[in-house]
């Protein structure tokens, strides 16, 4: 049982026969194909409008370029103090950026707080050259605790971002397990809210290697073109990522992967409410899960080969001393045997 | 008939079918594996060394972060004219190294003239901090050119290094055509003559998406994973590079696919010295080849379907006015018939 | 009666006397002439062993050089909240190390708080590549809120550094102003207590112009030279910053410029305290005074021509409704009758 | 006598007496003072149009800063091979761009080969997005060989420039003395060429650091107050800057100056060709003059204290083995009496 993280699951069948199905033959490098061309057009046609896409290896490479495509001398991007681009990410986002400082915004569940956001908001709005000056939002949907904002969220986030005339970016490096939370399309999630730049993942969610950058305004892909050269993200044989996108589009394997992925999870934390000896730190609206554990049960499970995260502090929650902060991940690949099983070690 | 780029070819079948086979089933992310391990030990054996191993998105990636990794404030890095640092990667060398300068050095058939390469590093070394100060010269093997160093010409180049007690990279991005070329032993070709860190590529030979940093000295290791993060080249799934590496070390793949490639160049090559048509710039030592046609030919050649570049103008070759500079580059996807029914077009 | 700043004071008589005395006759430039050498040797007896000197032309350039010279990547700074390096340089920081991040540090008085500190030492001395990693501590003496870190204080920060084995950094802005605050001597206040680099500035204290990075290792001067001019920041008539260094130091300026601002402080500390309409924040410990005055005391004042400013919000103030929190700075230049005018104003 | 380099000479007395005048007194830092505002004003009356002026530490600033207002990722900029930013600026405008590659163009006498400067800008602008993509051109007035451009010279480089839509930048280190050897106005060597950007210098002639970026675009001003900014170059008293300006202009002290000192170089010069132990490279038409002198010669020379500078090997002269190639600057300071002294010495 593999509840460590949805990175540590392999790829889909369909993925991996994808690749085989389009492993002969001579294709364009480069995103020039017409399999490339072909895949692109299916994201304009998944957000129901004209975007443009770009490949890029890794998801810290999507934020990292998509905030670069609006970087300012001086330039201060407002995120989430657990976003990924604050805590995971290395000092990448300022790197290849050139320099953009992140300013972290406090928020429970994983959520920015809308009134801190915008009191930060209107303080950088009021700094001088010393101090720098606003740049970008940029919103993790779903969180990295697992939580989903609602579309009202969403809008009033973009608010803040039109009131002070910067851009909006969304990590959506777990994009498929979010849209399948709200039920909403893809379109509603993004650019109908505000949205400017996404981070679109589908590595965590079945595939192998496929992240991407889409912009909303396609008349920045000039620009974008030489900002992922630069950064050494313009992968030659590119049909490699669109055959797994294009499997991962064909009959909503992508929605299906990630609704699969959410209702273990649920039925996970359905587990853990059961469970006297745990306590959930909140529901999860998608497939990572949080819940504090006793001490003797952490090393019981572990012993057991069960894998999950002992995760480091929260100042969401109060850790009793008998009691450690765990994070369990569901994916694609989780069995309903598998929750079955180890709900059995717990119940 | 397909000669446009190695990167224009798929996925070498067994490469596929390791793919698939490493689909399912979980596995830690990150490189740390366990099928990463036994892939950096698989990379040891070959290079008869421990050696540290780091999985990047592209070859433009793969010799920037090797550059970086030595990079030194004011440093000057020297590199043949034609190197794909100097003409293919869209400033990402001084980008992610931070500032690093490319000299370019003169020399014939895409090889560094000795004496112009020692004349240059000598005279920077002469620098004072107005001018910067030499910190490292890349050798690409086997050349943009389709030629290849001998040892010998190594060694002269490795020389020129340790007189100036600087590292030596090598742009490995067709390694193994260069390798079967010469008919040596991977250490032979890399640390035997003084080689420190490889750009050591797998796409251009067979895989999707399988490009590596190899540093010789693997006490490097430890401050490379964070020059890797930092450029958001830290790839998740990590197994999905390491599952090429697998089947493309099997057996000698990677070698043969090299030859095989090689071999249809060297067909060509032959095709094309027996034409009065043309006239090969010089003879193939891997899989690229430059040769001389007349223009119509070109055209005729193109409206048959034939795929291949027209390439921009050579300071080696005169280029008489009824003739263009064309490129043609063979891959483990070549097949014999498409060589023998391209030579009877032009013969 | 001007408390705007104290870099609205132009310079000391006997500095631009300097500049006139140094003005004719030749010296050789970028800090090798002979009045360069002897201002250098001059630094190495006032801190009382070798050390190496680099003029910059902004504090903020001694700053960011100074960590420039230890970073690291995916290196993260700790630093106090309201810091120069995380308030007033404009990115600056992250632009010119290539890319370190700054967490800001809580405490009270403009101090670093040595519980947090030490609690975000561990916290991301914890941390793996994903998070980045600990590089330096920087710490502002005094600090920008007027105080002076005591030299058990000062101990405190470097035990931290101490056990993090990462280097000290101290930005000396106002370096004088502690100086004399203390009563120490400068070794006593840097490298006694565990500083690797200073960020001197003179500049604030009398000088037009004249900002020096000091390093308590000589060994590292090499590599700086070109992290300076790297970074447009060496000065060819350095002579011009040796002539005022030259004077500043002569017969104490220094001191006695530091003591007469801070006194001139003190004095108007002394006004406020007795004045019904005013509130001391805190006791000024050298020449930054924090009050809160009456909002009709401030537009009477501010209409009378008096020049301070009115400085945003604090967290350890309560602000009423009827005050506003201004900031007035005293330099060489105030005069005891610009005090006892102005103190005549507000009681 | 000294002829080591125009920036071994200090300040004019009437620079001092400036920096005296203005030392007293209050006046708001970061170039918002009365005299700096006035002086800015001054600047737009000797370019005779509204421009923006900011000024920096030193020329390598100027130029890179000037440069990085204008990069663009992928960006390459068109310079001379001994253009101050190809040989003398440790890799400064990489690194303060952000990643600029510089293309050196040829071309005798310090002045770029037109032809060849097409031929480069038109390659350059046919590559695609992996070659990069031309950024801006840089014309060096007057050159570092002691020459000048002639106005249609200019108009040649803009047109370049015009044709592929990019700005052109002028390196002016050595302003004055260019302007006063064509005898045209500043607009007329500027603005009124073709050029956007200008890196403005004082310090050579007479100042002690007075360099400045002139923007013939007051639009770019905001932005590049946030680049100047972020590169540590906003100076606090700014009005030190100004006041050595402020003298600089008044009463045309700079044109007296450069004239001054390009009259010396050729009254040196006069004197080099009737000597017969030396040949002149080229006239000089500022105050930089290159001379091959006998070996012999050189050792006496320096034996009597002559200041100068041996200079490294040139493409453009045949130097004899029994002769040395010299540099002579003049400055402001530069006395007949040390020219006739020297040229006793040589005649």
């Amino acid at each position: 049982m593999n509840f460590g993280s949805d990175n540590y699951a392999g790829a889909h069948p369909a993925i991996t026969a994808s690749l085989a199905n389009r492993a002969s033959g001579y294709a364009e490098a480069y995103s020039t194909s017409d399999l490339d061309l072909e895949v692109q057009r299916e994201f304009s046609a998944i957000f129901e409008r004209e975007v443009a896409v770009f490949y890029v290896a890794t998801g810290t490479a999507a934020n990292c370029l998509a905030l670069a495509s609006v970087a300012k001398p001086g330039g201060i991007v407002l995120a989430h103090h657990e976003a990924h681009i604050v805590v995971d990410e290395c000092g990448a986002p300022e790197f290849l950026t050139g320099q953009t400082r992140i300013t972290p915004v406090k928020g429970r569940h994983g959520k920015m707080d809308i009134t801190e956001l915008r009191r930060q908001a209107e303080r950088i709005a009021g700094l001088d050259v010393h101090g720098g000056r606003l740049n970008a939002i940029s919103v993790t949907q779903p969180t990295e605790s697992g939580t989903v904002y609602s579309l009202d969220e969403l809008d009033a986030i973009a608010k803040v971002a039109k009131e002070q005339n910067i851009p909006l970016h969304m990590d959506g490096a777990r994009f498929a397990n979010g849209l399948v939370s709200l039920g909403c399309s893809p379109a509603e999630m993004t650019w109908k809210r505000g949205v400017d730049m996404l981070s679109f993942g589908g590595t965590k969610n079945g595939c192998w290697c496929a992240e991407a950058v889409v912009l909303f305004d396609p008349e920045k892909a000039h620009e974008f073109a030489f900002i992922q050269k630069r950064a050494a993200q313009l992968l030659s044989k590119s049909r490699f990522v669109s055959a797994q996108f294009e499997a991962y589009f064909d009959n909503g394997l992508w929605l299906d992967n990630a609704r699969h992925s959410n209702k273990m999870a649920a039925d996970l934390a359905d587990g853990f409410s059961r469970s006297a000896s745990s306590r959930l730190v909140r529901q999860p609206q998608t497939n990572e899960l949080f819940v504090l554990l006793k001490n003797n049960n952490v090393e019981r499970l572990e012993a057991e080969g069960v894998v999950f995260l002992r995760w480091p502090g929260s100042d969401e929650v109060e850790i009793r001393d008998d009691e450690l902060l765990c994070r369990f991940v569901t994916s694609f690949e989780t069995k309903s045997e598998d929750i079955n099983c180890f709900l059995s070690l717990i119940l």
